[in-house]
């Protein structure tokens, strides 16, 4: 099955718009175009409307909101509505001010989403509808482990069936649910922790995944999950002596541009609960 | 003459004002310094003149545009105009909304440009003042071929002549056009469509040759398209095993860095018409 | 002394937030994860006080500022003034223009800072309120040389004095005096100077260095000035027949990402004065 999402990502190539932060904005167009998708950034409010009509996808990442780029997210995330695009959240530094936390969840509120993908802590924060969260890595004492993991499969089920959508939490251990069943992914290497945003690198190639393989979104989102963990244990591999985080991330972008579709199923280690 | 273009940047390191989009920008600045010119970044309606005051040109990419930033594009453009600085337009998604599409031309009767360039399906949208491409890369119906070339040598030509300025249309084949002649471009390769930014790159470079050689303006332009394409291909001759498409982008603005004039003119790929 | 200010930023792990540039961020946010530190990007002013609160250290860097985010980095400020956080001011193109001029005396006359970091021509317009910057580059007449080393380093002693905090000039040879020390510093490589922000991402690691230290802020704006600069030469020794500014920039962040206290200690090239 994974196999096919990929295999679809680079024979669609979707048109992908993103609302998203002005840190880490060069890498999500890099890997969006790595693993066959087509990047479009676009914030302004009279901009965005026309933007997002031509993508199949949208993405809305709050890493560095603004009020012009908040009301852009909404104009955009609406007419994505309207003409059924796949509409990803990834609410960056939700719980760490009230700003982020207020405007993401007014943006589940009123926006219908496919897919929301953050950090344990960031997503405990949508759960609540208020935040514990220290920046913008998740809290130690929220990650998910061994230990906690079928609470945390709980957790998430739970909050994918209350939001009705998609939920994917990314950390050590990844867990993607639609409400009814989990994926636990063991993908990753943790100096990947090291990269700044690895986490909206994923949620620009899940948009990808998800707009490229509409009848099975449960099993695209799973599948960039894994495609993106994989590709941290690829690049790792290619380290050399004297590397470090920004060689990493370069890496990494580059092992999903050469991944195919066997490749990821191969690599793909998980389990469903 | 494309040797002495090249050679002219890296004597007079010409500073370049360029207000242009947040997906790119930092590889802009690079590849100008790559090349030997400075770059400084502004678009604050507030700072743009005093900025481009100090510069010899300035680039005007409105790739993530917002209301704040068209208002900058404008008064810098004017100050440009007034101290005779060399003017640039990218008029990147020109054609994939009306706030792209009307920005660029009203930029067009408002500003005297010294080149603009673009990809063949933004060109079009500004000859015929709206558009039809499909998001930021060029629409494949559009593209410059060996069949279609000598008509597309006609409309770089005929557009030229139309804008009164120089027009550099950019693809698998470049064309670069005052009105009167043409350069008819084949260095380059095709994997770098799977980089961010290429393009923006060029348009930064672009405006730091004609900056640095006011009286061979249109050789400028062709030298600088001829040293991004060659630097895609020295770029490309760097490649390992693993390598992809992040990587190819250091790689070519790595090239540019060692590049010489006579390396340019002895590995440029051009004919005239 | 070095060795224990990189040790502390290594246990420690700083959160930072940066009001900053959108040309080099994603270089700050990596060589600050490179060092030890964590970063947090926010520029709205209705975000930026709950963000800065969750923080050690503030980064104001005016290198792409507006309107919008100039409210930012006061309201940003005088929360971390509050707050008793580290606050640094990089002045990026003071004396440029007049509201890069403008907005960074008025930060400086309005927010406690703990250091401001520049260049010497950046300096030099806070020093005299008014300016002659060309650019965001140091002017060569401005430059400090072994031969007028003497009386730099009385300027910066006495506007260290007036100023009331740490001065950081960085060039090819760095000062950081409080006023009444001064280290005189030699690390680096000219070829530093091919890359956009390595001054950004000093200032952002400084940030994390005087946070971390907070009962040795002088050594600690020492520290990460040897550290950036030893990168510097570490991340040369590394670089391929081939590679240019674009894989140095790399290299400089993988060698912070490398480098221990002991290694700092050892490489670290100053004299005290």
């Amino acid at each position: 099955m994974f196999e096919n999402c990929m295999t679809n990502v680079r024979s669609k190539r979707p048109l992908v718009h993103n609302i998203t932060n002005y840190v880490t904005v060069n890498d999500v167009a890099n890997i969006l175009l790595a693993c066959g998708g087509s990047p479009i950034m676009s914030d302004d409010p009279e901009d965005v409307e026309d933007i997002t009509s031509i993508c199949g996808g949208l993405t809305i990442n709050i890493g560095t909101l603004n009020k012009r780029s908040i009301e852009g997210m909404f104009r955009a995330g609406k007419r994505a509505n309207e003409l059924g695009h796949v509409l990803l959240l990834d609410p960056v530094g939700a719980g760490a001010g009230s700003l982020r936390t207020e405007t993401a969840v007014k943006l589940m509120e009123e926006l219908r989403f496919d897919v929301i993908r953050g950090n344990i802590s960031e997503i405990k924060t949508l759960a609540l509808g208020r935040g514990t969260t220290k920046g913008v890595d998740a809290d130690v004492a929220d990650a998910v482990t061994e230990e906690n993991l079928d609470s945390a499969v709980e957790f998430a089920k739970s909050f994918a069936k209350k939001a009705d959508c998609i939920v994917a939490i990314t950390g050590a251990i990844d867990l993607v649910s639609d409400g009814d069943m989990c994926y636990v992914i063991r993908n990753g290497r943790p100096e990947m922790g090291c990269i700044t945003g690895t986490g909206c690198q994923l949620s620009g190639m899940m948009t990808a995944f998800v707009t490229a393989n509409p009848e099975n979104k449960l099993t695209a989102a799973a599948a960039a999950v894994c495609a993106m963990g994989l590709a941290g244990e690829i690049g790792y591999g290619r380290m050399q002596k004297g590397d470090g985080n920004a060689s990493y991330c370069i890496r990494i972008i580059d092992a999903v541009y050469n991944m195919n579709g066997d490749m990821l199923e191969k690599g793909a280690k998980y389990e469903v609960r």
